[in-house]
């Protein structure tokens, strides 16, 4: 894909290569295109967003964007690496303890997110994107897989370690979609520690338990 | 909220009342308009779906969709309702075998439902349409609430009957996200049997298990 350049002030127009623009020539126009893109993907979703609404958002010309960014693919990964900034915290979390209360950690670190209002819209937007559009999920997946499961599988002394921890990671994702997304009474209501106490069990033995009958 | 109720063959079009065509006079437009609906929701989420679509792609009036359904969500109700299938098979499942095993069925049945290709883009329509849109979503939980949640929660002699179901139910949930809708390896490529192997003893514990810690 080639990006059309906008013609600056008094500098002949060249292919390729977006001319500089007051706007554009701030040292934040790569951060305001970086939170434009944020503010398009969660309002419109994959799909429906534009590369022309994050640049108007930025005040920046659309070939700024794919200059930095390159194509919405990318711009995606990029804007839900920053919304994921939670997943950073994920390593900490996975070795503040031995293997035996990882369950737990894990547990009351993921409902943690969902539990605050800014990182739950985040997570929200991020899996309405990746529900409607096979791009958006395989750019969600290579996120979740490099920054969460492969850490966690990391930790495991256990056979099938990937498939184990995509498991619990499973029922994470499960109990977060009908708690916070579907809301499903009673678990929608239901006291954050006992939903844990409920869960972590299960998610432990998924990482750490027995082998499977 | 009252119906617009369609004019005969000899009656002069007024205002609030479709006139008949021949296509609407069809004992089939009920049909016909379900069939549309769920098409036009399928494709176009609950958010974007629109009566006048529905309307065209059933060869009828848009106020004949309001007549047979009502509002939008009362459609959407009716679309899924009839997705949704596979629920009815459900009560079935459930009791056709005793509690110890109960969780082993759910899985194999939910997980099978997802496992073909047509009932899994009819599930996730409706998921879409459910992350996208808080009607959508609310329409969703009763359906799943009264089809599901309520029968498995009736077969349990447990306290906690409910929140046991439904965390029993997000478990499959989630697996159903990671392995048929993000795609996560090597979940996505397992034997389906390895699945239930891993995962029907969690939903069990869930369902029967002894109190929780």
């Amino acid at each position: 894909m080639t990006a059309a350049a906008p013609g600056g002030a008094g500098t002949p127009r060249r292919r390729g290569r977006p001319a500089r623009t007051d706007a554009d020539s701030g040292p934040g126009a790569r951060e305001r295109i970086l939170t434009a893109a944020r503010a398009e993907f969660a309002a419109r979703g994959y799909d429906r967003a534009s590369i022309r609404a994050i640049a108007k958002g930025a005040g920046v010309d659309p070939a700024l964007v794919h200059h930095y960014y390159g194509p919405k693919e990318q711009i995606f990964a990029a804007a839900i690496e920053t919304d994921f900034a939670p997943a950073r915290e994920a390593p900490e979390i996975i070795q503040a303890g031995g293997p035996d209360t990882l369950g737990e950690r894990l547990t009351r670190f993921i409902l943690g997110v969902w539990e605050n209002p800014a990182t739950r819209e985040q997570l929200l937007a991020i899996v309405r994107s990746a529900v409607a559009n096979e791009t958006a999920a395989a750019v969600f997946r290579d996120l979740v897989t490099s920054r969460l499961m492969t850490r966690v599988a990391g930790e495991l002394d256990v056979p099938d370690a990937e498939l184990r921890s995509e498991l619990a990671a499973a029922h994470l994702v499960g109990v977060a979609m009908l708690r916070y997304v579907i809301k499903v009474e009673p678990l929608a209501s239901a006291d954050v520690e006992q939903v844990v106490a409920m869960v972590a069990p299960a998610v432990q033995r998924h990482l750490a338990g027995d082998a499977y009958a």
